[in-house]
């Protein structure tokens, strides 16, 4: 990503280089053939409850303008388009906070303003968007997307924070980024569609239940709180667990990789379906439930011009489809002023997007997937201008790249491509040693394996380097008895496999599809509690925060200094032992007030608007003024300037793991184990965020050795 | 306790050894000062909650015959005289889980017998405790407790495991060991008192309440049921957490030790506060809260002993004694037949006492402790007896000793203990050390400071092997530059410092006391909502559990065998690798059916008082059947004869934690820190039963080592 060139050259080198690997990307893909749908629904799962979450909450924001409806088709139809068209087909499209967040102050400007007002909201953020589309494409052609260089980990880490906050602040109560009189204003117009929002509210008497029978009653939403609390709260602590379960001592492997995988979607089930248990003498408004208008409803379908287009089809569509372009959404009737003033939200919101959407692409190509295929970031930019732009006239709000399901995805193709390799070359390296083979045969033997995968990758000379550490270990020479040294296919090639991503674009279309298909299922969304859905979103908070170094950094600021060895015992973050206490003290501090100071923002009725602003200022900061207060040496460590980071220390780990294993003669015979070995590896490798995990492990004893052999052998 | 020696032997040798050192105990305690409060007030807690709920459980068994006024009197008064006049000061005297479940056989027994009915209970229930009595003392006069050495670890863990199991239940729902038939009788007769128990009947509206506003409504009876679900879930979690809260990473030593001791209590009083935080709308009976009679209620009275021997004081005290002696408790119109058939339950009971005190006492006096006074278990045994007596004739439940408790005592004292001695070696060492003294000097200063400490031990011969290791470490040549092996008093002191016991009598009269006064209490105690104390008796199950080696290996079941590692990679018993996966599963299973065995005998209506039986069947099985089935080897590591397991793994493993911190420069100035490490310490040496934990660390890998200085040196 050089900075030199003139317009378009980043847009045209990306689609050169894409287009060679085009092709293969399908190929690919339809060749793993069913063994893809595991990723694809994963990534589904992990990407549809969230747009759902951002629905309702964008319903209550914008008095029921926009809903779950509309952020779901946008999803998919950016989904579907940018895996086709798409630069990078491992970045996964959706509608993210940060777009929530833009919509509901635009709502919040609109009404306030007489002569827009609820009518034209739509109609004035097509606008809106039609401008950020514009200054997409402009920052694509111009090769902006140079400057993701630069933006470093602070600003991703401040960012990720700050969504966790809002998101912990939605799940327990409403945020009033609105001003007091617009939101007057909203409940007055539009107190048929209930404001309530997050757990407390669940204590209320709301407005919106239609059924005559206690409504004035305190006692039902009483107990529709005390009902609310059980549920959030249980599936917060539920769908934490569940996250964890890969790595549980207990149970199965298939059990724990399928819990670990699914098991937030299955705890929302678990906890909806528990939710119909409340005896029949409760009045069916208790607990709460979602609201969200089914698609084929007018309530949706009064602004939901995809409905529309659909009914054209019939119709003599191009006639249609030319008028619906002109008049589509009634724009024309914005008042000119207001069309020009959209400029200002558009610059803010165009640049929240290239951030966001750069930012997940580059952590679902970080260096250790060891990825084949180039990237694309200005192409992608540019298209995700495009798709601004379509989603901005069928008012939808738009797509963009999501950062906790990007690297999520391509780690699961990770995964699946492991399995296939490793099993392949297990088999090889076990008929070699059969045979008795010489190492350096049965080495070949496994490369020419390793080459045979490798299908996706036009350069096969890197492949020497990749099984660099498996070539080592298999040429050791054996020391005499201890098995310890000794080459064991099961142990080293699981432990020194580099990793390999199924690198296509098949996973990511079945995905949107899906997605698009959850429409029909809207009549079932509409049964989930409210209360689970705080819930969900604690959860997405919360577990959004191990891995962000800004948090784990806060964290280590309540450790005394005395007890510093408990983390340093633990796997840990390397800057613990690389920059002095002090030093991430001060760090950390101005890394916190910076936060409070975009937190703050966000509350500012209508001038919220301008928090991405912060960020963007932030990597200035960053270049001028913090090299001057911080060594920059610790500076590199604390804020280094992409995402990549170590690997080394789990995956020994876990090969030490299966050393001592092969050792004590537990080896496991079910392949199938293996296979989701594989998965829980990756998943200590990386952060919950889906990042690389810097880890490295404290200084062992080598007392300890002889201590524990004392030990183990006394009989007591 | 060898076995040779004619009767009385046992009792009088204990006497004599105890003799020596009554007039130390009271000193040293003394001498001690205020600091002795802390472990007072420790214990006082750890056994006064249990005491309660088991009051209230028993008085919802025994139709309100009995209360928690009455399990406090008894737990304080066997206190007083124990501590007093008990052999073993640190063994911890209470009303125990047993004792509740005989009460209720005999209960159910007595309202199932016409001639007997309500108002002869007690009186019954006073003679099968003169038979207990007369068993216990013929027990420690004919040297009976030279059998302990044959209580086996399985027959003392199955015991615990049946506990809280039974605490569960107890948790969740009514257990039934009443037969339906007495159970109707009971709720007939004695409807007014509530026989609601468990979690799941806080849904069921109850007669008990008096409010006449809606008891027939659905609504409150469901609201409760809601609150009661947070309440005791809430606890359950909170409890649980904070019991950890030692080796909780963050937060401040004094802070994370005063929640680690104290937690419990205040997450009892935090949630009482929190349930007085109801709107006010709701009912007061809404939660429901303890029903416990105030001391000086008739309720209690009627038939509340002790209040009527205060009463008399101010009369001709002898006559009234004497009368009362013969008369107490109408024990004279209790049927002969009865009174002969209350030799069945009290063989049981005496059986059940001697096993649960012995195994209680045994548990405080475990060799790692280095305890310098003798035991005193036959002595004990017959003060038991006396204790039993007096109960009995007082109306009370007998105490017994308790097991969490006694080595939790012991522990505590330790943990004093080692304070105390270890600022002053530290000091002194350093005082050495700047004034250059030679290596032999600086450990003959310490050798002194700690001798001095040694008031307590009438042999100091033993000292000197007592401080072997940290005269090693001392002596130690240094090498070079690397500061790992110098030596360093903060560090290696902390980490070679032998275990001592503050061994006296004062913290145990002192807790006595205090739950006497617990009695005043009794209207605070009132307030805490039942489901609150459903929460605790969940609490006190779980936390028995782990260390319970029993289920330790239950769990191990559930790991497939090719995750073993996960087990061999952390600290775990030595069991796992001295002993054939195969073998522990057989020895696991026989175990588990023979738990089912005792627990299905519970629910048996009235013959469930035999359970007690089948616990000395077990002993003679272990010493006959199981050898024949096991490798005798084996059979040592999975159920060693007593408690005694190794200390060295966790104290290595933190002295390793001090010495990185050493090195690494992070020392802690604040003394008070230190003091609280030693309390983590111990924490860590013990399970939540107050056992000594089996531990070995697994093989650590020297590649590890090189592996990651590798990755820390790398700047990223």
């Amino acid at each position: 990503m050089e900075s030199e060139g003139g317009p378009f050259k980043g847009i045209l080198r990306d689609i050169e280089d894409r287009r060679k690997c085009y092709k293969q990307d399908w190929i690919l893909g339809f060749k793993t053939g069913l063994r893809i749908l595991a990723p694809t629904c994963y990534i589904f799962f992990a990407s549809s409850l969230p747009v759902v979450a951002f629905g309702e909450q964008l319903s209550k924001h914008t008095g029921g303008s926009l809903s779950a409806v509309e952020t779901l088709a946008s999803t998919s139809l950016c989904g579907i388009i940018h895996a086709i068209f798409g630069g990078q087909p491992l970045l996964i499209l959706g509608v993210a906070e940060p777009t929530i967040m833009m919509y509901t102050y635009l709502y919040s400007f609109c009404i306030s303003r007489p002569d827009l007002g609820r009518e034209l909201y739509l109609a004035w953020v097509a606008w809106v968007c039609v401008w950020t589309a514009i200054f997409l494409i402009l920052l694509s052609i111009f090769n902006a997307c140079t400057i993701i260089s630069r933006f470093t980990r602070i600003a991703g880490e401040l960012f990720g924070m700050l969504i966790a906050v809002l998101f912990l602040q939605e799940a327990i109560k409403v945020p009033i980024p609105l001003s007091t009189k617009s939101l007057k204003l909203q409940i007055t117009c539009f107190s048929y569609i209930h404001t309530m929002q997050g757990l407390v509210s669940e204590f209320r008497a709301s407005k919106s239940e239609h059924d005559k029978s206690r409504e004035s009653d305190f006692l039902w939403p009483y107990t529709n709180g005390l009902l609310a609390v059980i549920f959030s709260l249980g599936l917060l602590i539920t769908a934490l667990k569940s996250r964890r379960a890969k790595s549980w001592k207990y149970g199965f492997g298939w059990l724990r990789s399928f819990i670990g995988d699914y098991g937030v979607p299955l705890m929302v089930l678990f906890w909806t379906a528990l939710s119909y248990t409340v005896p029949s003498k409760v009045p069916e408004s208790v607990p709460r439930r979602l609201f969200c208008p089914l698609p084929w409803e007018t309530a949706s379908l009064y602004h939901w011009t995809v409905i529309k287009v659909i009914k054209m089809i019939n119709q003599d569509f191009l006639i249609e489809l030319s008028k619906k372009l002109f008049y589509i959404q009634d724009m024309g009737k914005v008042p000119v002023m207001y069309i020009f003033s959209g400029i200002i939200p558009a610059v803010m919101i165009a640049g929240l997007y290239f951030f966001d959407h750069s930012v997940a692409s580059q952590m679902a190509q970080q260096k250790e997937f060891n990825l084949k295929n180039p990237s694309a970031y200005h192409y992608d930019i540019f298209l995700l201008g495009i798709m601004t732009l379509i989603c901005g006239l069928l008012g939808l709000p738009p797509s963009n790249g999501v950062i906790p399901q990007a690297p999520m995805h391509t780690k699961s193709l990770a995964i699946l491509n492991r399995q296939l390799t490793r099993k392949k070359m297990v088999k090889s390296a076990k008929e070699g040693m059969k045979m008795k083979a010489s190492k350096s045969e049965i080495y070949g033997r496994m490369q020419t394996v390793f080459i045979e995968m490798e299908t996706s990758s036009p350069q096969v000379c890197s492949v020497a380097n990749d099984l660099k550490d498996l070539k080592e270990v298999v040429m050791r020479p054996d020391e005499g008895g201890d098995t310890k040294g000794k080459f064991d296919p099961d142990v080293h090639i699981e432990a020194n496999l580099p990793v390999r991503v199924n690198e296509q674009r098949v996973s990511n279309l079945l995905q949107s599809v899906l997605v698009g298909l959850t429409l029909l299922a809207v009549p079932v969304i509409k049964m989930i509690p409210s209360s689970v859905l705080w819930g969900y979103f604690a959860y997405m908070a919360i577990d959004s925060l191990p891995g962000n170094q800004f948090w784990e950094r806060l964290l280590l600021l309540f450790i005394p200094q005395s007890r510093l060895f408990k983390v340093l015992e633990g796997v840990h973050a390397s800057f613990v032992e690389l920059v002095p206490y002090k030093v991430i003290l001060m760090f950390t501090l101005f890394q916190l007030v910076y936060f409070l100071l975009c937190y703050g923002m966000t509350w500012v009725p209508v001038a919220g608007i301008f928090f991405p602003a912060l960020f963007f200022l932030l990597i200035s900061i960053r270049e001028h003024l913090l090299p001057k207060l911080f060594d920059p040496q610790h500076l590199q460590v604390l804020d280094a300037a992409d995402y990549e980071e170590i690997v080394a220390a789990p995956i020994q780990h876990s090969s030490f793991a299966y050393r001592k294993l092969g050792s004590s003669r537990h080896l496991s015979e079910g392949e199938e184990e293996d296979v989701f070995h594989d998965a829980e590896i990756l998943d200590e490798m990386t952060t919950s965020r889906g990042e690389i995990r810097i880890r490295t492990i404290s200084f062992k004893e080598p007392r300890l050795e002889s201590e524990e052999r004392r030990v183990t052998f006394e009989p007591h």
